[in-house]
């Protein structure tokens, strides 16, 4: 198979950082390319072993493309997932100074994200938005539209541009969530410290849904970090939802929460198991150990068996 | 193993109505004891093979003496459940006249469902409570510190005794259930219209307990027909409780709530999985058949074991 | 009014022992009666101001009488609560040895918390019960179809009877729990170590209907320290629950969970607030607070009147 | 007051589309902004008597600028919803035929609904992003970056421009919710056919905390049409709702709802109560019914009044 890397680019990017935390990466193709479309096209064709896929931001919430791609798109895992701090400087061509910025390029969510900053700064300015946060320096030297561009610190390294000031995000602890995700239904190993995502539907017949849904989790001790709405897109009103829960599918509490959830979704698609970025151990209540699990499902053999219970 | 049936004596009580419900036990060796203890005792001596015990009435609720007796003897199985209706007549030693009686005979329970009654016609009345309903009617021959005793219908059978009054029950529609009780593991075939027993004690350590062992059922489509609390003993305030769920433990549905009480529950006795004596067969809906929780653990099943999801 | 106080008597009875626990009672009125009916006959006729009746024994569970004649008789308020300690001594009449005894009398409660202590002491005893824990006593000089009876120790205070045995109960920490009744709606002021007793249907429309039902309590807040089913006596399978709540109604999160109680249940009984006898303050976390209830109030008010929310 | 309202312009875009189905608005001055910040800072300032806002898609999901601006700018209501069906065409300077289309100028949403049809007819294209959907169009005339413009299909009635190809929306159902947001604190009176919005906060101390928040709705009947996360954007995993509920807040149901999360959110933001913009009434069971709710007040005041219960 195929040791390319694909991920948002080009070289400069927030999704290349990312990328760069992945050891099995290190010393293969990274191939750039432009949008999630392309990234999962080349993985569910095998152009590429894996995508890195930036998921969720802190400051913009999950990234709507990548929810609905990973719900659209059939046999996609998510096999790793990893945080980058987000920080911007404000970039010029070589010799232009702060107080010559008129017009600035910038992606829409990099200009969202350091809008109080420009505002403070460069009250009159204009906004061109661009396609990436590295194309919003790039295009400053393509044609002379804008006069600054918002990008990522490390575009210095791969270009001639002057830092016009740092820092300039309105949130100094912006992360952005990355998933690195690939074609193989190999878990990743359970490591006590994991998440599984899925997407679920909810049966339409009934209100309280969302309701009983969440109750798969909580009557197994299983905790959510996310849980977002996502339009099912046939009509106003209609949501799936993307979860990430506490834990690995070799945890009894968790598969049997999954069995709940397949149980009672008309539609649900495993996203994967795999180690959590922030390597933080997954807590959970003493009666929720695997062990409980397996004893109590011991017990109910022997009934069924007609042991003698002594 | 001993053809012996035991059940509350002597010939004549409700107990031995029940017993005669019993195809099995017909042409077997019916032994009549005094209560529930000695009852079970011949069930756990291996004395009898089974023993009749009345565990609800309509009107009085459950059996107290008998749950608490399945609740502390390890060992016991229900395998099966028999409906009596109850009714009682008014009986005295021949020559007597209704209008002649000044103090009744009667079980503490009869004379509770027939109270209406005497007190309209006997309104004079005193009351000696006897030990069972036929022993008030059998006193009648041992002394005459009572002039009349309140007894089922089927006493004279057995006795002969003037009956004074019929249908003096002041609910015509009392019923009495019964539970045949052995020390057989072996589980009674599902018949579509069963039902499964237990007693589960609560956990300690936190409000919200009992809500927490419904939804056990709730959340698995199980409805419960019986919630009976009974004193644990040890101190007031701490109760276990005894559950009828409708169906078998070789439901998918059932066996999985079974699985979520025992894990919940710090002591859990399974009763036993039965014919009901209504033969009602259980209703529940579509998505808590017996398939789909099979689907589901094959879909995990393969998630676990690393298949294509196609 | 009256200021009489009814009793289950005769003198020597652990009722009679809790209403000495009444400062009001004292210098009054104390009037035996032979049963429940009789008590609550008493106050709703206007002829004792209250009565005092046994609810709940820690080994027994609780009094089906007093609670199915609370469910039935309406305009009663219980405006106490007491405890009482269980204790039994053998009592015979004078110059009885306890190797002389074959015949026991005694209360049916009072045997079945004593019967392993006979069972050990006196192997091969009769029963002969009684209506209550003197009249066993009483029985003594009226005839002599029993040789001993089991009776409260402050027995011996009232009549010339031989302590054979003492502390013959099974349990040595056997309490019983009674209630103070009356027709007075006024409601005893609020003490912060309260309880709050209902009897309440369930709708018949909904399997899940007893899991609401206690939700009321739950998203309040609310512990419930008893929940009892009884029979509405209509038929098998319809049950009324009986049920202590912490805290008093005009406690904010008590009254919210009254008002959801009393809109999702065909037929609810209040029966009072009032303070408990252990004297333990109710414990509750601070979200359910009065002052967080009057809060959203004012809030809410604040919104529909369309006042600034600045 | 100024009767201007304010709407993301400029002319022939969707939301002047929906600005045209409010009555109110008809021959006062329209005010095109640029942005929903704009659009908000007129309405908080005074400058317009209100902002028409696109806050959902059926295909994309909830807008997260409004959403978040909703949740940031104090004193903000909603008093008005409206839809409006989403349609595109592909535009160009007169004289373009479609074989000479090379490069697309689109507003990102509408070039994701749009990609399809333009992946399939014009399989080499190039996408610039534009800052709304007329801005789109309007660039044809500033430069030649872009041979044609994606828009909607009003856009002729304003601009001189060739329709190269009608309805290339992805989706034919597609549609846009439009709220009117206003300063005003008066309430829009109840319609029977009504929606509340709300935005609360988690309280952070627990988990199952959302599935509480729901049930704050669920145990009143009450049901919800959106419940999106938003990011509260301090830390990754700290999430607010937006929540739009069926019912007026002077619906009894609808109120003991907002009353009980604001009894348990730690932030709780109300938006309004306003009628529906599919006028479809709200559907309730009877037992969630005002009446219900004010006959158990009514009971609760008289029990708390120590009021005869006859």
């Amino acid at each position: 198979m195929s040791e390319t890397y694909s991920y948002l680019g080009p070289s400069g990017t927030f999704t290349e950082a990312a990328l760069a935390q992945v050891p099995e990466a290190r010393g293969k193709e990274w191939r750039s390319v432009n949008n999630v479309g392309e990234a999962f096209d080349d993985v569910v064709s095998g152009r590429s072993v894996a995508a890195m896929i930036a998921i969720e931001n802190s400051i913009e919430g999950g990234v709507t493309s990548t929810l609905d791609a990973l719900a659209n798109i059939p046999n996609l895992r998510i096999v790793g997932e990893y945080l980058v701090r987000v920080q911007f400087v404000l970039v010029a061509r070589p010799g232009t100074r702060l107080e010559d910025v008129r017009v600035v390029n910038a992606h829409p969510v990099a200009y969202a994200q350091t809008r109080s900053w420009l505002d403070a700064n460069l009250p009159t300015h204009g906004h061109i938005p661009s396609t990436s946060n590295v194309a919003s320096a790039l295009a400053l030297f393509e044609n002379d539209l804008a006069d600054a561009a918002v990008a990522p610190p490390q575009i210095v390294q791969h270009h001639e541009l002057e830092v016009l000031a740092e820092n300039i995000a309105d949130n100094a602890n912006a992360v952005t969530r990355f998933v690195l995700v690939s074609r193989s239904t190999v878990l990743p190993a359970a490591t006590g410290a994991d998440k599984t995502s899925i997407i679920a539907e909810l049966p339409d017949d009934r209100s309280g849904a969302l309701l009983e849904l969440l109750e798969q989790f909580s009557t197994r001790g299983v905790n959510l970090s996310l849980l977002q709405s996502r339009p099912i897109g046939d009509a106003l009103g209609r949501y799936r939802f993307v979860i990430d829960a506490d834990g690995h599918i070799s945890d009894e509490r968790v598969a049997d929460a999954l069995l709940g959830v397949r149980r009672f979704s008309p539609s649900v698609i495993f996203l994967g198991s795999y180690p959590r970025a922030d390597q933080a151990p997954v807590e959970y209540v003493d009666r929720y150990d695997d062990e409980v699990f397996r004893e109590a499902r011991e017990w109910l053999r022997g009934l069924i068996d007609g042991e003698p219970t002594a």
